[in-house]
């Protein structure tokens, strides 16, 4: 029997000590002990690593802190747009979708489409009518806008060109049979073009496992994580460049710093179920918890 | 100087000699010459890999042959959507669009966004209304669907769940300044669902640039090529495994062979102005021409 292990965060972001109030550093790390729990839950009882992210993306998805489901940023036009991602690392199966509305929980249908689907990546309505085919839960879009949100965007709306919300959430994990997995969902920036899509369901961008190398989930800048194709990077540093897991986690949020400037954040994890944590904020919400050892939830750099 | 060199394609498909009719081998080779011809232009007249790929592959968007633009394959519902993709190695910044319509050359959007946009991935009718905002042409929904298209939509229709169409387009070149560029494009797959995107848009999976390593176009089955990161992966077993360009492509065709069955096919230019062709399928439209040196036009295997 392997040890079982998951990882998840809730994005990466540049907060300062002082900036965060008590009472929301408090929630996140009640949310995020939550959603590590709802994993593990799963791994400990011998569920698979597939099962045990789906489980602890959903349940950051419907906690309105976390900019994801119900909670997302709002785009120009006031509306929620969502991706998301997930990856079993044992078959390299994945389901992916793109810029969709309506659906409760994001990762189901992406986990709908890699088990069912004979495509991995669905976007707009033509996946929003897929989730209609397996009956996934649908809700009004004032069901995802909650006032914080919309706070954002109304004063991003002043800026017009300025875009923020980097509350993406994501999980890796080991299962006892000694499979990987790793599923990412977002609810993009705020202020962010209708249609635009993010790395979170990039394949290789922000979501990758093989349980033969590591499984993956970035947070931050999802233009410049897609473009370093930084979830892949790590893999390729540990598979080729004989990279320890934590070392190739450090390269790649460094990878081409001049030319790929931009929040960053990942958190991956190896078949050995080393835990590997890097961002260059000083802020990432993060959790994890390896076999039946205590839970570790964290936010600050120095934590 | 450089030496400056273009690569193209326009898809990887299971085609044996003799089921290919003489007329359509012939007008396969004028359609590449004509389009390998228009990027070599504009390379021998000192301008960039970017401008180079686009308007190779525009010139194959605009040809009906092939499954990019004007004589896209149809979807379930009888429409044509395209995904498309840019990515400059020199500065890594790159465009994509997924699941568009109307817009007569997806890789002049893509272009667009690269250069314009505050993100890199947009989708849909958010992607169109983009176009709009910059004049690029459209079209109405008949003037893509080519007969030979829809007669192949009809076919696939009875079989329900069946797909096939693998003459997605495009090029890699290397610029007199030493700049790499890739540009991919395609219209999908016959009978796909709506909404479906494949590895066309998906930076590291069907198109990757980095001046430094490579630049690389795969075609084939978009969901294999997505899982595997492919265009990704060439670049990794160059950039850490010290594999040569053509070594990394023949290796990235056969990455996993039992988890990523598939037609797979791709082009890769390293900054040397190497030229490395990799293909699992038998066939694979292609040309390439080295600076001032006679092109190079092929289709099968042994050629």
């Amino acid at each position: 029997m392997n040890n079982f292990v998951i990882v998840i965060h809730a994005g990466a972001e540049k907060v300062k000590p002082g900036e965060l109030p008590a009472e929301k550093e408090k929630a996140y790390r009640k949310a995020l002990s939550q959603a590590l729990q709802a994993g593990w839950e799963i791994l400990r009882a011998g569920g698979s690593a597939v099962d045990a992210v789906a489980a602890a993306v959903q349940c950051m998805e419907n906690e309105p802190l976390f900019n994801a489901g119900k909670g997302g940023s709002l785009t120009q036009r006031g509306e929620t747009e969502f991706d998301a991602a997930i990856m079993d690392g044992r078959t390299l199966k994945a389901g992916a979708v793109g810029g969709i509305r309506f659906v409760q929980n994001p990762i189901s249908l992406a986990k709908v489409v890699m088990e069912k689907c004979k495509h991995i990546f669905i976007s707009g309505t033509g996946a929003e009518e897929y989730a209609l085919r397996y009956d996934l839960p649908f809700k009004t879009p004032d069901y995802f806008i909650t006032d914080e949100k919309r706070k954002a965007w109304l004063e991003k709306l002043q800026e017009s060109e300025t875009t923020e919300g980097h509350d993406t959430v994501g999980a890796v994990a080991l299962d006892q049979e000694g499979n990987l997995a790793v599923a990412t969902s977002t609810g993009g920036l705020t202020n962010q073009q209708k249609g635009r899509i993010g790395d979170s369901p990039v394949i290789g961008g922000g979501t990758f496992a093989d349980n033969e190398v590591c499984a993956v989930s970035c947070t931050g800048e999802g233009e410049v994580i897609m473009r370093g194709v930084l979830a892949h990077e790590v893999y390729a540093l540990v598979k080729y460049a004989g990279n320890s897991l934590q070392q190739a986690a450090e390269k790649t949020i460094r990878l081409h710093n001049n030319k790929l400037q931009g929040d960053k954040g990942l958190i991956a994890l190896s078949p050995a179920g080393e835990v590997a944590i890097a961002f260059n904020t000083g802020f990432m919400k993060r959790a994890y918890r390896i076999g039946s050892q205590e839970p570790v939830v964290a936010l600050w750099e120095e934590e």
